[in-house]
């Protein structure tokens, strides 16, 4: 079954070969869709046949955002917190407890239904991949429980027993680190793709630079790849051990040295952006013009998580991208869709090529500079063709 | 007919007289609507009984927005001047411009098209009512046009000629000041409940002190209500104005005065903050917590229009609210509701009392604090009660 996509106002394909810019962009434009891959993006003109067709009446079609860092297995509610914070309290992670002790006591039903309705509101706000971290369980068993759910939703499963040292663990830092990367990392590693770790020397529950070296090796020995939470409330090692390690993504990058963005402008890992949270905790907003100018390549994600940020929106991310860091809007979108793509090391999603999962996100607007220029408005959805094959975040 | 809404986790009455604090907060909570309007609101194990029953499952309900500043009749797109002011140009009302040749030559149909496909986005975000001003058409026939459109959809319709100068009136401000006051007046009159006016001597386009009272004591002349655009660009003499002359609202009020703000925390006239503008505009906020100090009653609005401010969700400028002028979410909440309708002159809508019209906004939330802890996501739409009145932005 072939389908032709017809109609579209503006594609943006993020494929130069087949449009200007890095975006690729087509005017009035056609996609045939064939086996839940694109078999051709191009002018409508020139469209091929197809089985059947759809169509789009003028509307922007641009590629499923690539969500590459979200906690969504979790319990609880922490909006008082919120409302706290936004009164003056600061944000140091410290509250994370709070969701470990929910997400301890939630039944498998009652964390699935949660992640399943977090999974389908972002697909109806145009996220096709999303990535999805443990680290709400912080035992053996309750961590390799939220990967395991969490592969019921998608391929990009990562481990994150290195969160924060559970309240249990006070004054034992070492031990706590000695089962994340035993035996909570033999439990948990068939069920995940990636390790991360929240490297923050300024906060007291989060990770120094050696032991967050720790962590990611051992993660790499038994085959995982890495990412890392670095440099979101301070200047720390998080980046430089990112890169030198080789991890697909160094995330935040709140806080960077000249020798951190020199580090990411040189090297293949991603500096993945989360300004969600920076607008959720009231904070200054990473510096994406000079990562940029340094050749780094730039991601957004949303680090859709109950306490520093539970945004779901790309859309909203793209449009703090803009105001807040100076991003073009085709820079931000690029970076929600293709640099996604990057941070997971995905080449099958983030562009609408031949080839590509058929991943099409359609908005009620005539052209994608509409994410960033109608925020709030809910405009961009994943496009269903039934009987395609579903895609990462169809549960 | 009567119909129990039962099964609200929490619910925001706006009424302190039904529970605590100025939302007037009820858990666990019930409503009884007859005939389109709010019966009963009360804790659930106390509510009477109806000829049927609808069961939120926990959902938080709060009065539906009163969106108390829009611009909706208009043609065109003005994207591309966005990313234009995104990479640095300045916002000064001159894009106003290019609306007005575009609505102008639209037809009925297309400009009905647009204000209908708004009216209904909002209402799937949960506002309920919403004013509408001219200010596109700037003749006296285009003016007429765009108001007899505005009042198909709500009673809160808005002559606004004095928005800009048009070109054609260039170097003949008088000439247009004497239209505006004159037969534009006579021909929009009919079809306002309200006039308005761009009170801002530091943009060459606006309209200063002398002329906005000009326009102002016109359209009182013919019986109309009066609103004031005030104070947006600078600290001009629009909100002094607004105050002396008994204006509803005060709008925008981003450049005040220590007398701009002693005169607001003394007077009827609502300070209207409209956020998303400075989000959109890349611009300062206004200081709401001094306003709130000073005893001001504070309202927020949308202000949607192409040019300065193209969101039409009032969750969004919540979280705005919340984040960039330190509301506390109550209070954010308040002035997107109870604060409106304040400002629309309006005792039947923004509340949840008996007899307010039953205008109930769902959240797929537990909490009307998730407004702002989940900033971007769609998390509230308007109830529809099949067979109930239809509210004013039912169209």
């Amino acid at each position: 079954m072939t389908t032709l996509v017809t109609g579209i106002g503006e594609l943006v394909t993020n494929d130069p070969a087949l449009g200007p810019g890095p975006l690729g962009l087509i005017p009035d434009a056609a996609v045939v869709v064939a086996d839940g891959a694109v078999a051709w993006a191009g002018p409508r003109s020139a469209a091929p046949g197809a089985d059947r067709r759809v169509d789009l009446d003028g509307r922007a079609v641009v590629p499923g955002f690539v969500d590459s860092h979200a906690h969504l297995v979790f319990a609880g509610d922490r909006a008082g917190e919120f409302a706290a914070r936004m009164s003056g309290a600061r944000y140091d992670g410290g509250g994370i407890g709070a969701t470990v002790a929910a997400t301890r006591a939630a039944s498998d039903g009652q964390l699935r239904g949660r992640l399943h309705a977090l999974v389908a509101e972002m697909r109806r706000q145009g996220t096709t991949t999303v990535e999805v971290k443990s680290g709400y369980g912080l035992t053996a068993a309750d961590e390799a429980r939220c990967l395991r759910l969490a592969a019921e939703v998608t391929p990009e499963t990562t481990f994150l027993g290195a969160h924060v040292v559970p309240a249990e663990y006070a004054g034992r830092r070492a031990d706590y680190l000695a089962l994340v990367t035993g035996p909570m990392l033999d439990a948990c590693a068939p069920h995940a793709r990636w390790v991360d770790v929240f490297c923050e020397p300024a906060s007291a529950h989060a990770f120094d630079g050696a032991e967050a070296r720790a962590v990611l090796t051992a993660g790499a020995a038994r085959g995982l790849d890495l990412r890392v939470h670095a440099n979101q409330l301070s200047a720390g090692p998080g980046v430089q051990l990112a890169v030198e390690l080789g991890a697909a993504s160094a995330d935040h990058c709140t806080h960077l040295s000249s020798a951190d963005v020199d580090a990411l402008g040189g090297a293949a890992t991603v500096a993945t952006l989360l300004p969600g949270v920076e607008f959720s905790t009231r904070s200054p907003y990473p510096d994406a013009r000079r990562l940029l100018a340094a050749g780094a390549t730039v991601a957004l994600a949303s680090d859709c998580n109950p306490g520093s940020c539970y945004t779901s929106s790309m859309a909203f991310c793209i449009a703090l991208a803009v105001r807040e860091m100076g991003m073009t809007p085709a820079e931000a979108l690029w970076a929600a869709t293709a640099g996604g793509a990057a941070a997971l090391r995905r080449t099958d999603v983030g562009h609408l090529g031949p080839g590509a999962r058929a991943d099409l996100a359609v908005l009620d607007a005539p052209s994608y500079l509409h994410l960033a220029y109608r925020p709030g408005v809910p405009l961009v959805r994943a496009l269903e063709l039934p009987g395609d094959a579903p895609s990462d975040t169809a549960g």
